[in-house]
């Protein structure tokens, strides 16, 4: 019980992405995974638990308890010739040593099923509102940097805390390549706006044919959004803007 | 001497349900437990060393010093056809490691001696003193969270951070079944109060039969009460208001 | 090289009396082992090298560098019936584990030598500087409050951090007696003031008859200590004001 | 891929000289160690991983990620009949028990080499911007404190937190012989002119002929460094003021 990696499946997956999806600054990387998990109906094969997570539950809307978890999911894009992997959870490591266990624990997994490409998901917080979330990134070599700035995305500068960073360098000593997202928010709460703007620059990246006009949708429902994060209902139940 | 479960007694319990009462926020936990160990004159069966708790120790009212310690204690209420196993202590664990090492260990001496039920109990801080101190709840399932709704609970939304927050979640990991009750409170003090809240709740709840007018006598010694915390007196020579 | 207990020496000693003297709250404890260290002309016989310590190197007055380390000296008393450990050293443990890990090595250590009786002494902070500081204390047993109330001692209430509380509470886990010594102080600067309250009332308290003149005026030399404890002069280079 | 120490070669070094160049207060001993690599041509030899590294990543000029990670470089001054081995990184240990583990792993790859001798540097906090930075010194031993004060540096006094303290003191508890160079700083951002305060001293320490006219012009480019600092280029690559 004091540490786990639990497979319902082991999938046979088209040269996988994992994309990073835990809670950070503004909730970026949460919000737009769950958001993908939804429109891509992903399904779940594999949980994380372990002693390196933070020392603490969460409860959802309902008033359920959600024990710190990471879970992995997989899906398949329309007319995308690759799967994803979509990394979803309540919690980051608790400390720095923690954090770099958790980090390799995923990529042991991401590259056992064949996952070459990372994307890693963050806010960049900003003191005053941004009147509309600038993306920035960073990536594990030029031609992905180069790529993304044709897109539109700036190059970040200085230091990445915690897994946005930590899991992209990681992988990157592996010799994957990858890429930071970094949507700037005031970081006060869960900032869909924020995904929002993280996630149409995934998808245009990735070539994804995702849906987001149900995220949009979710801006209004903001605050009562951090609830339902920490436990995910199955994809038949979740109904915008009730579910999420 | 580096970490060591001691048992005095192996007891024979009926469908016991475990009820968490470790120091944190206004020392709510620590004051209902207190209180029903001594009322139900609750017997010590089990203690826990670790060097997994905080780096202190405690002194009692008279001067006494107390290592860091949890102890078990099981008691069965009147006309209850449940025992009740209590956790008593003056440490949570010393950082988010530990309290993921603290809270398996109670939860597998619980679950061998037939725990399926877990109460956790904790202060939810408030800015200002609240005029009574209002009980939120979160639980492992709905059934039990319908049942504390009905008892006069609120739902909790957000995090719970330490033991309250992270045994239950690691209880429903297990399978366990459980509730968790936050009392509002200032956290500036012992806060008898917030504690009587919760204790009425939970008795309502689990159709526990306690005498609580002993504990209500207990908020004039409020400020008295935090040294005694430390070095639990057998319950023999607990009378109130002197021995709390 | 990862930690390592090594000692020069395996003394015969009569019921020895283990003396905390680490760095705390205005050095109060420091202070008081250094001076008997010096006065008892105290021989050094192990030294204490762990990963658990803290990440600093101290400098002493000339510049010099010293690790983090911990050091037992023992030494005899004029006309007493017991001899003295007094523990020594620039650095607690670097987090709460560490704190744990350190204790108990050193109380291995004594109860290995015979010890049964353990003092600890720290400084307790006043946001006023007090006209003189008085001393607090907390103990294993009635027995020893008493005693050191008959001396003047007042009784302590609360928690004591760090290694001035965590060592006596695990002395007391393991059956042995002992007295916390607590000093009134601002905890801004090496306080000899402090450390002479604290000496003076553990002379008396120990039946030892140890000159504390040299402590006074050390007074004097206050702001030029800091670094000298760092790195103790052998016993017989030691002389006031010059050598602390 | 949970730690490793990954060699590329093992070279063979006349009596060399360890020289620690991580960051901390004022980037002074990275923007050191930088200059040197580049000035020497000096061949990275080994790298360390582990997951004692603080949890981040760091983001290049360029946008390009790079995880936490340790490099000793080897290089030859000019005229001198010793090496250097030049500690250069991205993180120290991300807790206590991490900086241990980081700074014996380092010791223990140098003295391999035959290294007796070691350099650490950093930043001393000051609150208003020195005229000019001086520099103060603490070594394992009073020849050396000597050595240094004659070429013009003031004795350090007090503690010297995280590697540039631990290393030089763990050094000495092998019984190696070294010296920490601080250099005055506000330490707010890369600040070069400490960092050209330290490197003069140490030139003139150790005999060495570098030309550090290079980074004078570097003051200009002060804002622009941070980032390259996390991904040096190839030697060959790098022209002030583009490549710094």
């Amino acid at each position: 019980m004091f540490g786990k990696v639990s497979f319902t499946e082991k999938p046979q997956l088209r040269q996988p992405i994992l994309i990073e999806g835990l809670p950070g600054i503004g909730y970026v990387a949460n919000i737009v995974a769950l958001h993908l998990i939804s429109e891509l109906k992903a399904k779940k094969f594999c949980e994380i638990f372990s002693p390196s997570f933070q020392a603490f539950s969460l409860i959802s809307r309902e008033g359920g308890i959600r024990y710190p978890i990471n879970e992995l999911y997989y899906g398949s894009p329309n007319a995308a010739d690759k799967d994803l992997i979509i990394l979803f959870g309540n919690s980051q490591g608790g400390d720095p040593k923690g954090q770099h266990h958790l980090c390799n624990q995923i990529l042991d997994i991401a590259e056992n099923l064949g996952c070459r490409f990372v994307v890693t998901i963050g806010g960049l917080r900003r003191d005053l509102a941004p009147a509309e979330s600038k993306v920035f990134c960073a990536a594990t070599d030029m031609k992905t940097i180069r790529a993304a700035e044709e897109q539109g995305a700036q190059v970040m500068q200085g230091q990445i805390y915690g897994v946005a960073g930590l899991l992209l360098g990681l992988a990157k000593l592996r010799k994957l390549t990858g890429l930071c997202i970094l949507s700037e928010t005031l970081g006060l709460f869960a900032d869909v706006a924020a995904a929002r703007s993280a996630l149409q620059f995934m998808c245009k990246f990735l070539g994804l044919n995702v849906d987001y006009s149900r995220l949009d949708q979710a801006v209004e429902i903001n605050k009562r959004i951090l609830g339902s994060f920490s436990e995910p209902l199955p994809p038949e139940k979740r109904r915008y803007p009730t579910a999420i």
